[in-house]
């Protein structure tokens, strides 16, 4: 019987492109790579991108075998000069490449399928250093490669993600799972809005605190993008029950001292959550929008479903577009476009020309230009209204470029109907 | 005399940060600092992204600096004990870490204008290899710094973009740009909305072979996103004259053959160029759209000064928004509410009800729901309307997702106006 084989914890992942060294293309695959790892418990030592340099590869390779269990390439895989991972692995492990018969046909069979023969040029993608496995590629020509060293395992990825991807899904329910080290990452995402970050941490850090006891390792992460926090939370476990415990409870304990900030457990987007809480109620809504062009009414409906509920949007930029739309015009000539009263009326002949349980106005000043002192740029107001009328009405100062201000609004637009939707 | 430094040709890129390895954060410095690299002729060799793990870092540096003239690292720079790279730095050339009593004092005093007292961790900062030379940092406390070893570069940058950034600009001018080889990277991107990208390499090839003589080098790289081509040339070249008459002839060539496919000559987007040529001939637009949802009018909207010519739009997602923005009932009724002539009737109502030059209507499925054997999921009907009536219309059938086929709609309806406005 021969030994099992050692767990994989350690992997380095070698993005191999020269265009990922141009300032125009970014190494995308290692985050879907890295959470599929994380996920069987295996950590990513570190991240790598080289250009189509056969000695750069395979010096890239030795190193990185030196000091993981695991090496994931991706790219380099193509039947083109400049594809040469194969090479440099082969040359990395002091292996021959032999052409696999199996894989040529294999790619004939796939050209003839569309009518092809296949170009001699392909004959390269059957080249397969000794001992390594095929791992066939139903979406592209290239066949992926697991070569197990003993020490350590080299897996070769092709580049393009849909090819890539359940190349990865398939290698790791077959390949991976069963040399992990038993435990696996759980994880959370908590989506958070209104609150700044280092709100959030004097929330939650007194409740952090609690999981530093042993046995109950909860890892915590802020990450802050435009309007909005995520706050992730990982727990390492061989038992998913029981790290499903310690989520829900961590969850749920962050859940009571966040209150309303929190829009969803489980990562949704904000979109998502008022989508699903308008549909809940059987609500629909209207919205005009001055500032945010749009913005706010093109997110709700990136949702699928979303005819159900949003009936209709204004893009009220003009003056005489919010007249027509049925603001009075001697309300905006008394406060001026950008006020309580005008985002107010907004909202309100959004419900009424439509007949929506709501209606949202946004008006404010995206900038560069239009700012004042008494109105610098990045003031925005905003109205709700229900069939009665008028509901409540916000103002915010945003900072930033206008596409940052568009953004935050359209997130505090959307947010402001979340908190309205979950008082229902 | 000293003899003069050596050029620097190449560069590694080394991102610092435990964050860097998770699913959730990628390095996207290393784009910005690649373009200012490659603009001075600096080439980068490979890009490496590294835990907050001294050792790690060390080796990291000691392999780069044995492989590159310029080792750029970014992050690690803060106060906490996470923040390693100063010591990373100092094992790698065997260096000793020194307190600098100017740095502690300016990180002092930019406490003190806040009104706060320097907390102790701070010091941490004021850690010094022996022999670099420190570049201030005016958006942080973190000071960058330049250690010329000779054979090799090491330059430290901080993390946050906003910090490193302005850095960069400086050290590049003050230190960098004086040792480069003498020629630049000379750079012009075009945008092509339209064709696709096997259609825009057949055209542009022939021109392409011109190239490939001696003596005028362009290099070209075609980057796809969702409706859009972008031609990226470029050249290498001690003279800026020269290589601006290159590129301005090789311009000149491609643009006779894309004909009115081609958006721009220098990189701009469509809502930029449609919002020039809008404002060169002072018209002004009007939208109504159903499947986009509000982007088409949200695009157009992200350019500073929009509100001079976008008068107002409809988001008309129901039938009944349609009707109530004067599409005939009959017409919806007899045609269904994705036809050619709703779209033309949305983009006449849109012109008439604000006296805009343009009218913009779009309708279309965007799914995953709606589809039908005759109208499947993507297709999606464009009318364009001038004061007169209508001027035209269009079909296409998108694929993709729900959010794909919504961009590539706003894209297909900015052009549709975008090459009206060239006829103009």
């Amino acid at each position: 019987m021969s030994p099992d084989p050692a767990p994989l914890r350690q992997a380095v992942i070698l993005a191999v492109g020269s265009e990922l060294l141009t300032p125009h293309k970014i190494d995308t695959n290692s985050l879907f790579l890295t959470e599929q790892l994380n996920a069987h418990g295996i950590v990513v030592r570190y991240k790598l991108a080289v250009s189509d340099d056969e000695d750069d590869i395979a010096t890239a390779i030795r190193d990185a075998a030196s000091r993981a269990d695991l090496v994931v390439t991706t790219g380099g895989l193509g039947p083109t000069d400049d594809d040469v991972t194969r090479a440099a692995v082969a040359r990395a492990f002091g292996l021959t490449l032999q052409e696999d018969a199996g894989v040529v046909s294999s790619i004939r069979s796939r050209f003839a399928s569309r009518g092809f023969e296949m170009p001699d040029i392909n004959r390269r993608q059957a080249l397969i250093p000794e001992g390594a496995a095929i791992l066939s590629n139903p979406r592209g020509t290239a066949p992926g490669l697991w070569m197990d060293r003993g020490d350590v395992v080299c897996l070769l990825l092709p580049g393009p993600p849909r090819e890539l991807c359940p190349m990865f899904e398939e290698v790791l329910s077959a390949r991976i799972v069963g040399r992990t080290a038993g435990h696996r990452l759980f994880r959370r995402v908590l989506t958070i809005v209104g609150r700044t970050e280092s709100h959030v941490e004097e929330l939650t850090q007194p409740i952090y605190s609690q999981w530093r006891s042993p046995g109950a390792v909860i890892e915590t992460t802020i990450l802050a993008s435009l309007g909005q926090l995520e706050l992730h939370l990982s727990t390492r476990s061989a038992d998913p029950d029981q790290a499903a415990r310690l989520l829900d409870d961590a969850t749920g304990a962050l859940a009571d001292v966040l209150g309303n900030s929190l829009v969803s457990k489980d990562g949704e987007s904000l979109e998502v959550v008022v989508g699903r809480l308008l549909t809940d109620c059987g609500r629909r809504i209207a919205l005009a929008e001055s500032c945010t062009g749009g913005l706010a009414t093109s997110r709700l409906t990136d949702v699928p479903g979303s005819s159900a509920y949003v009936l209709a949007g204004w893009v009220v930029y003009s003056n005489e577009a919010k007249v027509a739309l049925g603001v009075d015009a001697v309300l905006i000539a008394q406060h001026g476009a950008v006020s309580e009263p005008v985002a107010s009326a907004m909202a309100v002949q959004a419900c009424r020309r439509t007949g929506a349980d709501y209606g949202l106005g946004v008006t404010g000043i995206a900038g560069p230009g239009g700012g004042s002192a008494e109105k610098p740029v990045g003031t925005v107001w905003f109205g709700l209204a229900g069939v009665d009328g008028p509901l409540r009405t916000r103002t915010f100062r945003f900072t930033g470029e206008r596409d940052r201000v568009k953004l935050q609004a359209s997130q505090a637009a959307l947010d402001m109907l979340r908190r309205e939707l979950q008082r229902v």
